[in-house]
């Protein structure tokens, strides 16, 4: 069928195409990882750190929603807020930061989460906490989930100092998810 | 090197290239999200649901597939079926329905699931139950795994009404997945 | 606007388009899956390898990548290895492979696999021994994270045989899940 168009016609299908391939090109997933943070467990959260790290180092955007227990890694156990009501029982029943979380296996009432770092110690890896400084300087995003926030009585004030941590809404998790490469949640 | 092609030989390249820009489209995740549930937690299937309706107010599609324990949100409570052997044993031992499900985390025997209930209650936001209701309004689709069904002994007569709930094997899933900008597990 | 180009420009504008072209089916996706093991759950590691086969059996490649306790899977209890110190006590605590891995619920100190086990066997369903070796005649990679073989004091030498199994980083975990439609953590 070669050879039976006109120049006229020909230059309707480039630009057909182009906007084709225009439409395509937006709806194109950024190189960007978003990790979603349910569980709250000490092992679970540390993988997602180290992904994240491990993102960073070939310059993919990353990240992290936290969300229900997810949300207690990032509480500074050094700034206490006086609660009242169901908000003080969640506040004396969550993990008040990095260094409390539980293990989601062996938790062993907090003997296995001691045992892992201090394998983690003897072999070099780094703890959670090195794992959230680096994370900072690395660029890594951390969105808190408001919901949470309101749910267990969490207040801003008792979150810990990071450089890039912000606070959002489900439609704005669903929005880093649909531009993701990945979305998984720990 | 422009200017050097006939019009036959660019014609061949546009029919060429509008084919390669066909199958990039063909190719594309729809905009569409899945969620697997297999955990069976309240805390869990109560995010994918607020995810779900989420998604939904931006106009994706939403499948749920639930598989395992996944599978016990979608009991209900006031259609028993007489079973015999290890059918009755899961029976009994199973959540029957949404207003049954543990926690992943501080269940301490059905008093965690108390707690976070009233806590959202108290903040106005959605029980589950109220969030599987919307998401029936909303179009979610529910696809529940038919060799949990098989395993556990469930019957389609023990199950809620929901507008859009069927029962599909993995290759299902696998399609939604594939077709899907996200796909993850609670 | 049509009929204002001449070939020299239509041309141009030809290998423009086809430049973004070739740049978008570049970074398309595979045809592929990449499953991520973390909790070393027997009902969540057999999700993981039915999902596995059923995406074989579309010609969908998949990677399975074991870090944390989803090694534990893969150690071959016929296999012992010396091991000192706290290296002994990871050999002591761990499942000693697949016939050992626990439920995520429903536990019951072993009761609940031998339940599921049960029920498997009778309702004709693949033990997760069964589908470990299908998913190695399916062509199904296993990549153990090295990182997790170091902290827990796993040895290669006590780990299953299996035709495509060996030990990665992060760093090659993360380029399975850019490459893959979908990847997510069990």
């Amino acid at each position: 069928m070669a050879g039976s168009k006109s120049v006229e016609e020909l230059e309707k299908l480039v630009e057909e195409l182009s906007g084709r391939v225009a439409a395509l090109e937006q709806s194109q997933p950024e190189d960007r990882l978003t990790s979603g943070l349910l569980s709250g467990d000490l092992d679970k959260t540390m993988a997602a750190f180290i992904i994240a790290l491990g993102a960073r180092a070939f310059d993919i955007e990353v990240d992290i929603f936290a969300t229900f227990w997810g949300t207690t890694a990032f509480r500074d156990p050094k700034k206490r807020v006086e609660k009242r009501g169901m908000d003080r029982m969640f506040d004396t029943m969550l993990p008040a930061g990095a260094g409390q979380l539980p293990l989601s296996r062996m938790n062993m009432a907090g003997m296995g989460p001691r045992m892992i770092r201090k394998a983690m110690a003897q072999h070099g890896a780094k703890s959670l906490e090195e794992l959230l400084r680096e994370a900072g300087e690395a660029g890594v995003r951390i969105h808190i989930c408001t919901m949470t926030m309101d749910l267990m009585g969490l207040k801003p004030e008792e979150m810990i100092d990071y450089p890039h941590l912000d606070y959002v809404g489900v439609g704005q998790f669903i929005d880093f998810a649909n531009r993701s490469r990945q979305c998984w949640f720990f």
